[in-house]
């Protein structure tokens, strides 16, 4: 037996995987007391079902510790195993020590999740330098790929259009929506000065000039890559674009700048965003079913 | 060699820490990303030290990965031993399973830090239930009292003192306080109906009309025990009373309340605050060199 187990704000894609994977829907009481510390009830009997709890990690800091008190909560309760379904996963980036000191977020945070999970679904980790999240995590992981919900999202809804990624790291991936879109791609490349500042180059597109670039990339966070990359468009008179991530993470005030220069913002449901438009629930249902 | 680390907003403990155990004071870099997760840095050399980071646990969520991130950095930096100075602790309070299914914070709360930190140093955790930190935690534990500096405080700076203790459970550390200020004591009771509804009785007073009631507690968070304790002194005529408490967390709005219907409103720096008028650094200090 299966419970699905939402954590705050996380309902919608609860409801969604339970109702596709015919399990029950379980239900967390959740509040903060007036000193801010957590109160974490799970409201179902998990007694000697499979409990996958349901936490994207966005904004991390302010959700770990409730998640770690469920999961504990589940296991005294007597649940057979407990997992984490996290669309989207945190602290990926950090996955290298670039100067003396610094900690390998990655590392701490994998371990510190896979001290408490027996296993963990997600989409898309942002991974750079890390080949695999088995580098990283000591329980099993499964992996959904968004690259085709994209790629079949741009085939129905935009007319001829040009996939562009934002740098060559991105290639494979957005050759990968492209050929679903049946559509060209091409790359920009990137280059990163610090937290908000990245400078980006085009490549040439005149032999494009007809078609409507599609600007992709896994996440959108402080959204510079996407809004130089527009600005760049609109200086070679290219239609506006549209944009589409995996994640919609938009640190502080990314969504408005980005949607007053472009066509339309697209992002999955990994992360609850009035831009969502293409849901990953069939790929995470299929993948605790796996 | 030992090294006192300051996690963000502890550098005055820290300072005052090492100054008084003639300790290096080390630096912690820290910063939130766009996407709000923390880098975390050590700009000190810790290989071999015995590293010490302070970290009051007021509003603990928010803190508790840059904590984790900050402990793994030492030890894989070749820190000798990594311990926690947490003036304040968090998540004592949920000690035991009230409903089914409820998560025991307190028990997952000190096993995470347990795995994290080879000791642990607080003062006058707020233990119920729980007879003593040893319960919950699996590395050493050291506690500081904080009842003597109160007394001390109100001995030296309210002229015919009449400690007020906020329940029966207070009665022993209220006699405590009083002993040291020279000053008889009460102890009222306290009904708990909501995490922010009390209801407050006091004892017989006329014995004692013409002293300044001084109300103390361990923690002030909603701060309605003391608004109401304050409400029935004011019916009976007492003069304006003094607030004592060791750890002002203090909720949203309550220490203005307070502010209004008491002489004073005084803490000690386990939480800085504008009401800090007592300091526990030196029992720390005493502690760290047990």
């Amino acid at each position: 037996m299966r419970v699905i187990l939402p954590m705050p704000d996380n309902e919608t894609m609860a409801r969604a995987l339970a109702r596709r994977l015919d399990a029950e829907l379980g239900v967390l009481d959740w509040r903060r007391f007036p000193d801010q510390e957590a109160y974490v009830r799970i409201a179902s009997d998990v007694r000697d079902k499979h409990v996958h709890i349901v936490c994207t990690l966005a904004n991390p800091d302010a959700k770990i510790l409730t998640l770690i008190f469920a999961a504990a909560a589940a296991r005294e309760c007597g649940a057979q195993s407990v997992h984490l379904v996290a669309p989207y996963l945190a602290y990926m980036r950090q996955d290298r020590r670039f100067e003396p000191g610094e900690a390998v977020s990655a590392t701490h945070f994998a371990r510190l999740l896979s001290q408490h999970f027996d296993s963990l679904i997600t989409v898309d980790p942002h991974l750079h330098r890390i080949g695999d999240l088995k580098d990283v995590f000591s329980i099993p992981t499964r992996v959904g790929a968004a690259a085709p919900l994209l790629g079949d999202w741009i085939g129905r809804n935009v007319d001829a259009p040009l996939i562009i990624g934002p740098d060559q790291e991105s290639e494979q991936w957005a050759a990968e929506v492209a050929r679903r879109a049946g559509a060209p791609h091409v790359v920009a490349s990137k280059h990163r000065t610090g937290d908000e500042h990245v400078r980006v180059e085009m490549p040439d597109l005149a032999t494009w000039s007809s078609r409507r670039p599609v600007l992709v990339d896994d996440i959108i966070s402080s959204g510079r890559t996407m809004i130089e990359a527009s600005h760049l468009l609109a200086a070679r008179a290219m239609a506006r674009p549209y944009c589409l991530a995996i994640h919609a993470v938009f640190a502080a005030g990314a969504f408005d700048t980005l949607a007053r220069l472009t066509e339309r913002v697209v992002t999955t449901d990994t992360i609850a965003h009035a831009s969502n438009a293409i849901s990953v629930s069939d790929t995470l249902a299929r993948l605790i079913e796996a």
